[in-house]
């Protein structure tokens, strides 16, 4: 590594003569298996690098797969191309030096084979990798599946600096921000008395609501002991249920130097060392939710292939998002939103369906389910001879809707969104293969009143939204004047029970304490929460924007006897 | 632990003069999170051990809580209740020892806060654990996800002997027949030199087809490198897709000595030593995936409180090998056939269908399609003008299908299975909400080939499934004329190619030339795998008999671009 220490470049000096080391952060969309498409990705950034006369150009974790690749992993010949593609990079690297995140083999013997790692490249040359020491297998990681544990964190001199190369997980122990795991190691305590002059982090760190309060204090943490800069470089983009959100920061020991936006691909240039003060960053978590549903939505179509959207319009606030959503991430020449009425619709629910789709700009049908409904109901007529309706006939409509989606999905191409929020999707308040049918959840992890929240932040210029679609009664409108409220307890105390039981842990003996809730509602809401396991094992994937999201990161089997 | 060394009963001794120990493996089926239930089964078979005059009684790994009982072990509150009852069972054993596995926090610091472990009690007293050191993290495995690994293979010393307490994976490593999985660490080798007089493991070892066969070589390598018996305690019973097969083990080096019957809970005694001569162990492999699948629905069943199933009767082979398997795990008065024949039904489906249910003697309804199908085409006739017919009105008759079954689920309390089989559900010859609706799907981890066998083996006495069932060609029947060979290459070589790709991870070109198909049909098979992981993200749980069943213990994103 000797030869690799002379600086391959004449160095602007800072005012007290230290060379300015200037840096690009590359803040990426890869997309899963797409090697060709992440390889041109990552040489376009390097070129970029070069037209802006950097010394490094640094890459988020894993970008050369895309994160997580789950087990395209175990792949022999998955691993083979990664190999390959990492060659091509290198080529591409003269007088320069790069960090690429990728998994790669290790020669040892472990009990995985292989590395989560950055490789360190410099002039065509992979001079080193780093490997990741901490790996999450909790919630939704499974890193121990595929990767042995980094020997620890690598120092690379470069240009006669000290840097030291990270990945993700390698700060969150020493941040204590973790809520499911406590390591044994922690990479920064056995950095201090190596002394780098800055700490460089390869992430694909997933949203959520409040990671990038947590995100952005992990890094002065970190960057207050070692008493040099962290440089953050994360992913962003979706994949399958995860939304990275990117925002790679740049912080001092003083605090945020430097920060690349949220919800895009984006650069920036950091020098080393940066005399500027601390900025504030004001972040409003409502937009930021919006934002990250619409490039979930968006990088979901794109990534498959697919271009068109189309949902049922109930007349109801979630069907209502989820088409202002769609219609922003998609365009609304794409999207069609169908109203669906049947003898319980009121007129209203149709009304506001249309001002909705109207307001929106995007297509509209409207198809009465009455005759189907009611061959169904002729049909089953015998076989249901003498037995009082029920939740049966209630099902058949949300199925009906279901049914047409989808023939309208195959006949002409459109991916179907489901609607359903957390909270329903947590009690089942749903009908398996009806009003869940789709390709994708939009807000299955967004809570109740988080979509009343964003229908006001849709609405906020102007009313898209209907506004009785926000203030009546929320209604499922399956028998005559059904009310959610007849068959749920208020949205507050759900998304409380929620947060407590499925993010926090907590008993549901706890929790009837703590919120003086009657212990019986609160068992009777956990009871719901594991009797609709069985469903929520088919829902369509949910766009994760939670610390905790059903259909990914919360294992529970469908069979047990725990909760009764 | 040394009081505990001297002998509590008076032993019988052998004609060498040594002490004869007597111990009983206790082979249950404990239901997950059934906390009760499960203490009341291991106190049960602490009584019988008494009264059976034994030394020591063997419970299965996890035998307390169930396995795998998932992020359950991440409750406080549950893994309280676990120490609870722990103390109940240990005021069980008067006067006797008693192994039994549990989870159980552990005081150390690492990475996760639990162990895998196995109680030693004796004489109403925890004398010590053994805890699990491999961690399976494959396939359907997430050990590392809760719990650390053991530091050393425990030896415990109990009436002079000293008795080895493993768990499971720890024998794996030492047999060389784990295929996704390789250990720094060899307990086995780690325990020469400590000699003990016998190997116990407790174990929850999922049945796979040929399973069976590597479980007992393990076993019979370990008692070869230790020169002792070896005796094997596994879980009966099935837990969501996992179906344990129970065939408790007592192998000395020089072979097989007992083994209890597969599954069904048993118990077994032993003695030690033991100078019986070795068993030859036949097994009928097709008869046992009968029974597995059997065993795994009727479970299902049980222990979620379901009492009757329903299913479409299409005249054709899977459905019948479910219906068949239904009848025999729930009785046939439990099962209802529903044969729903359209205008591109064979007279001979309907025939068929109708026989099979006589022969089985389960209950039979005839629903025509047509009149819904109708009224779906009549309602689509104005949005789908102009377009010809497609896949659209195809999945439109399974969705009706599907959507008939789910209101008899909802109005008379059935579970609904699903019939597709395991080389449909790979390629996605399948109706998404239509013929996938359901709680199981019964076959849906075995091929074609596989289900074939199944009806020779179910017809092995008499005729139950009516012969033209098994002889016509495959076809959906949802265009005239259609047959399975219109979309599909033959099923012997879509097994070829799901063995290789999806078992054994080979590449397509690999395939390609060793099977000497042409590499186009190869990938055009592969590529189906991949694009048809949405459906299967959405199919019901199903039952696992192979080395790599599809919705479990197989994760594949689905947004990608690795295959396209």
């Amino acid at each position: 590594m000797e030869c690799q220490e002379k600086a391959l470049f004449s160095m602007t000096l800072a005012v007290d003569d230290t060379p300015i080391m200037r840096l690009l952060v590359a803040q990426i969309n890869p997309t899963i298996g797409d090697l060709a498409g992440n390889t041109q990705r990552i040489i376009e950034g390097i070129d970029r690098g070069k037209s802006q006369q950097v010394d490094l150009v640094i890459f988020p974790e894993m970008a050369l797969s895309g994160y997580p690749p789950e087990d395209f992993l175990l792949l022999p010949h998955f691993m083979e191309a990664i190999a390959e593609r990492l060659e091509e990079i290198v080529r591409a690297t003269a007088n320069l030096a790069v960090i690429v995140g990728l998994p790669r083999h290790h020669p040892h013997q472990r009990e995985k084979a292989l590395y989560n790692s950055a490789a360190l490249i410099h002039n065509q040359h992979v001079v080193d990798f780093a490997d990741k020491i901490l790996l999450p297998t909790y919630d939704v990681f499974d890193e121990r599946r595929y990767f042995a544990s980094g020997d620890e964190v690598k120092i690379w001199r470069l240009h006669g600096r000290k840097i030291a190369v990270t990945i993700c997980e390698d700060l969150w122990q020493h941040g204590g921000c973790l809520r499911f795991a406590s390591y044994c190691r922690d990479p920064i305590v056995e950095l201090r008395a190596k002394k780098p002059c800055c700490l460089i982090n390869l992430s694909a760190s997933p949203y959520s609501l409040h990671k990038f309060g947590a995100r952005l204090n992990i890094c002065l943490n970190a960057a207050r002991s070692l008493e040099c800069p962290v440089i953050l470089c994360n992913q962003v983009g979706g994949n399958d249920s995860l939304i990275f959100d990117g925002y790679s920061l740049h912080v001092s020991p003083t605090g945020l130097l430097q920060c690349c936006h949220g919800f895009q691909e984006e650069e920036m240039v950091i020098h080393l060392p940066e005399a500027r003060p601390p900025i504030p960053m004001e972040r409003n978590v409502i937009r930021d939710l919006s934002r990250a549903l619409v490039l979930g939505l968006r990088d979901y179509f794109r990534k498959l292939g697919f271009k068109k959207a189309c949902l049922g319009l109930s007349g109801g606030i979630d069907s209502a998002v989820v088409a202002s959503l769609a219609a922003e991430a998609l365009g609304p020449s794409q999207v069609l939103g169908v109203s669906m009425p049947s003898r319980y619709s009121s007129p209203e629910s149709t009304r506001d369906a249309a001002a909705l789709a109207q307001n929106l700009g995007i297509d509209y049908r409207e198809i009465s389910i009455e005759p189907v409904f009611e061959s169904y109901l002729h049909t089953l007529d015998s076989p249901f001879a003498g037995r009082p309706s029920d939740v049966t006939e209630e099902n058949l409509q949300a199925r009906i809707r279901g049914m047409l989606l989808m023939a309208f999905s195959n006949k002409f191409g459109y991916l179907v969104l489901s609607t359903g929020n957390k909270s329903e999707l947590a009690l089942g308040y749903s009908t398996l293969y009806g009003d869940m049918c789709g390709g994708l959840a939009v807000i299955g992890d967004v809570t109740k009143r988080e979509v009343y929240a964003l229908a006001q932040w849709i609405n906020r210029r102007e009313e898209v939204i209907p506004k009785y679609t926000i203030q009546r009664p929320p209604s499922a409108e399956l028998r005559p004047n059904q009310k959610d409220c007849d068959a749920l307890p208020d949205y507050e105390v759900i998304d409380h029970v929620l947060q407590a039981y499925v993010e926090d842990h907590r008993s549901p003996h706890w929790i009837a304490d703590h919120f003086q809730y009657p212990l019986p509602l609160v068992q009777d809401l956990v009871k719901r929460i594991h009797l609709n396991e069985y469903k929520r094992r088919q829902a369509p994937p949910v766009l994760r924007v939670s610390e905790k999201a059903f259909s990914i990161g919360r294992r529970f089997p469908i069979v047990q006897r725990w909760i009764l």
